[in-house]
């Protein structure tokens, strides 16, 4: 794919940072990672992206060149002095719960994303999972975004929340997961808690449910796609920024948000989270081929399509 | 339907009960229940089943007429001088835990499967979740059935684990769900879970998760189905013997373990089991038409079914 950056390109603002991360398979330091760089290396696979965030002086910018390689414009990446966002964290023996060991916010503590001018105009908006306040701020400089899309997370939940809810009104699709939208809505009816979320704002919903997979609610409709059944999870962190990649950037790709789109896009989303898990870091993302993404969907559509032959007790 | 009892009936040996349910949308006394009941009150939607199981002299076996009415063969069914199986419980404010406030055995305590010589010759068994030991009785009384469907659960993983792993190299297609699997199994990861089933005779493996949904491994394929998006559930009990009878119903009746049909089995399993848990006891599936039926099937048809388009980026 040709690099290049326009007002097609995905404007995407998030964290970029370095994970020290221990699994029950192993160990990795100070690697990749961070909300905007998973986003990245899913999305790029799939449609240019501009990404914004900010770095200390000691971050590996070079290992990013495989983003820019396949279309990505780093120049909204600000480097400034002092420490990167660096988290680091241990996960049990069954994957599915987690332990922080250590958060240092470094320069993060004042991120204030200032999007360059070549990106103002961009027609997709993914919002990583930062304070809304920051969320607005973005929001504030761009043009007229036709789709912005918007991760959160518990903790703004909590701690910003008005400036969210607000938030939500200028969001087309919400992408969370099933705890954080239970929460938001007050209401453990995952149907219901999606409706409340339409209600302010966003006319679609992500429902991300982890091993579990993930639903979309549209106006009247909905789909479910499984989590990939793999036999080892490697690594968890990053997955739902992956799937926020696989899903943003095939919308932008297709340029459409018809259903038929969005039911692929929530499935390219499941790939790319899948195979993220597969390695530490990003680093699965990094040699994916289109051959990989499109075996990983006919294998979606293998274990979900069933063909319902209604009509076939006809008679009986 | 019309009523009829012969060899290509299924065979349903488990528990018939009275239970006592709270949960936070009302409260039920004395109600139909048990494996047995709620397996034939959705798969006598499907096919005719033969039911084998004991019952105090409290039992209002009349409240089963429903069951004969629509192709069951209720004599199989003993009635004996003292109490019913007797369950009460009480459901937590999101429906995904329980208490048991009371389990009384009653007759159920001295159960021996007793199998009349009409029903020997079955084609279709399904074992209910009772002792292994009994299932194994009940399988030593049968001729030479072509598919023998089985469910457990954790007490006699635990109880009596010697007779239940024996009792896996008669078993075709093992009903389980995720935490059992995982259990008998010793082992996290549902693949592997399954395949050390599988190791030990079934060839299918149905691994039934709750809300989350079902999935069915085969050989060297697997399929999965969602949970179907309900705003409300109503009782919780009995959903996975619903999911059973909905899934043997259905093979029974395309006479057929073709990947297409236990695909179309999944469904009309997850089918019967979103609609136990709309009501209390198997009121919803007294009255349950066809026509219900195949309405839920075609939804769970659009909540999952997508188009790969596999080559819409080529040349691009």
């Amino acid at each position: 794919m040709p690099a290049r950056s326009d007002d097609t390109s995905i404007l995407c603002v998030g964290s970029v940072a370095l994970d020290s991360v221990e699994t029950p398979f192993g160990k990795a330091e100070r690697v990749l990672g961070g909300s905007a760089v998973y986003f990245s290396a899913a999305a790029t696979l799939f449609h240019p992206v501009q990404v914004v965030g900010v770095v200390g002086d000691d971050y590996p910018l070079s290992d990013l060149d495989f983003l820019a390689d396949r279309g990505a414009d780093l120049s909204g990446i600000e480097r400034r002095e002092g420490a990167s966002f660096f988290w680091a964290g241990r996960y049990h023996f069954d994957l599915s719960s987690r332990d922080t060991l250590e958060t240092r916010l470094g320069v993060f503590a004042d991120f204030e994303p200032k999007i360059p001018a070549s990106f103002r105009r961009a027609r997709y908006v993914f919002l990583g999972n930062i304070d809304p306040v920051l969320q607005h701020d973005v929001l504030d400089q761009v043009e007229s975004p036709e789709v912005v899309a918007c991760d959160t997370m518990n903790y703004w939940i909590e701690a910003s929340r008005d400036a969210l809810v607000d938030l939500l009104a200028r969001v087309r699709i919400l992408i969370i997961n099933d705890e954080e939208v239970r929460q938001l809505a007050g209401e453990p009816n995952l149907l219901k808690a999606a409706r409340w979320v339409q209600a302010h704002g966003p006319e679609l919903v992500v429902v991300k449910k982890g091993e579990h997979g993930a639903m979309l609610f549209g106006d009247d409709w909905l789909f479910f796609v499984p989590g990939f059944p793999l036999e080892a999870v490697f690594d968890p962190t990053g997955a739902g920024d992956a799937f926020a990649g696989g899903f943003v950037g095939y919308l932008a790709r297709a340029g459409s948000l018809a259903p038929d789109d969005l039911r692929r896009a929530m499935v390219y989303g499941s790939v790319m989270g899948s195979y993220a898990v597969e390695e530490f870091s990003v680093r699965r993302l990094i040699d994916l081929s289109q051959a990989d993404i499109q075996r990983r969907l006919v294998q979606f559509r293998e274990i979900t399509a069933f063909e319902t032959h209604v009509g076939q007790f006809a008679g009986r």
